[in-house]
């Protein structure tokens, strides 16, 4: 059986289960922090989360890990067929990653854990946010999906990366990242409430303790 | 025919371009420095190159360019066909660009550009690149190529990506982050030589002093 390592409060450990869900594939969650000891490294390159593990060993990293899933596994599809509709669907989503999740993600510590950002790191990633955002609006159709009229990966990306994106702007710079894009707002909204991203949602704030524990235990 | 949008002196658009010539496709390169014109930003949602203009539109991102040549072009693969050895690949080609390439980029400006970075900046990219190179260390195999047997996309990345970071390692850092990695700085240094890489280099030198004028222009 598939084995997802990771843990229910990391953003990218949810696309991936969010994906298993909705293809109905039988999988099991193994608690792992990751982090840089060799046991960690051993499964993990980077010491990040998720991995998943299958018959032949470890795959690693978010995108490649949902490629991996839809290339090898059954349930309703995620990416296009054709080669440029998938390239769309896959390059909403690398833009979300890299310019909206990641300089979301050099705040986070100030943003959720209590702990303070330099002043340089968050000016530069308020910059990038707005950038990023602006670019999802161009290439997002949000017809009602990200990418087009179905559920894909993209629309992972935007669920998990997107919604803390709009937490980090709020709390650290006063923003509402999605003042101008009503149909995306709605579609987050509507992503939010549907069975899966719910179940995922109690799921993390049922782990919410015991990551914060471990947070403090590392600083 | 193809058209590969972009300059000669951007390393992303050099991955690209070198997976066309590895192929022998037949395409054409149209000078585009992107930013965030309105004319660029129709071409490049988030006005950064490269982009391929293909006949339904542009495909934008190189990972998923990249993907794209290898569904729907001619020529030696660049990613092996079996799901668990391409996720493998693909996987080393995104930690090279997460955790090499991003932290290096993070500090261009002041290794290659007479700018400066926030001390900030340039420590939290120090730490992260000893990691990325560690965490390089322990996925690639450079038996004799980052991914094993055959030349991947994930040679691409590392080709174009590490050396830049050898050098940010080095005129900021005083670091050889390729100290430890023998193997790894031998294979960089072949892939070097090949005549592909040779012939983008000479471009590339070719295309800097417009390049450096377009971003003196722009400060």
């Amino acid at each position: 059986m598939l084995k997802l390592y990771g843990f229910s409060v990391s953003n990218y450990y949810n696309m991936v289960k969010h994906a298993l869900l909705e293809k109905g594939l039988a999988f099991e969650e193994v608690a792992f922090y990751a982090g840089q000891s060799p046991e960690a490294l051993a499964i993990s390159p980077r010491g990040k989360v998720p991995v998943l593990e299958v018959e032949q060993g470890f795959v690693n990293e978010t995108s490649v890990i949902l490629q991996y899933l839809e290339d090898t596994q059954a349930g309703p599809a995620l990416l296009p067929k054709a080669p440029f509709e998938r390239a769309q669907v896959l390059a909403l989503a690398k833009e979300i990653e890299l310019y909206i999740e990641l300089p979301a993600r050099a705040c986070f510590a100030e943003a959720f854990f209590g702990m303070s950002v330099p002043d340089a790191i968050k000016e530069k990633a308020k910059g990038e946010l707005l950038l990023g955002i602006a670019s999802l609006g161009r290439h997002g159709k949000f017809a009602p999906y990200v990418a087009g009229d179905s559920l894909s990966i993209a629309d992972l990306y935007f669920l998990y990366s997107v919604s803390l994106a709009c937490a980090v702007g709020k709390k650290l710079f006063e923003l509402d990242l999605l003042a101008e894009l009503p149909a995306a707002r709605a579609l987050l909204e509507r992503l939010q409430e549907t069975p899966i991203a719910q179940r995922i949602n109690a799921d993390k704030e049922a782990g919410m303790p015991a990551f914060l524990a471990m947070i403090a235990s590392r600083k």
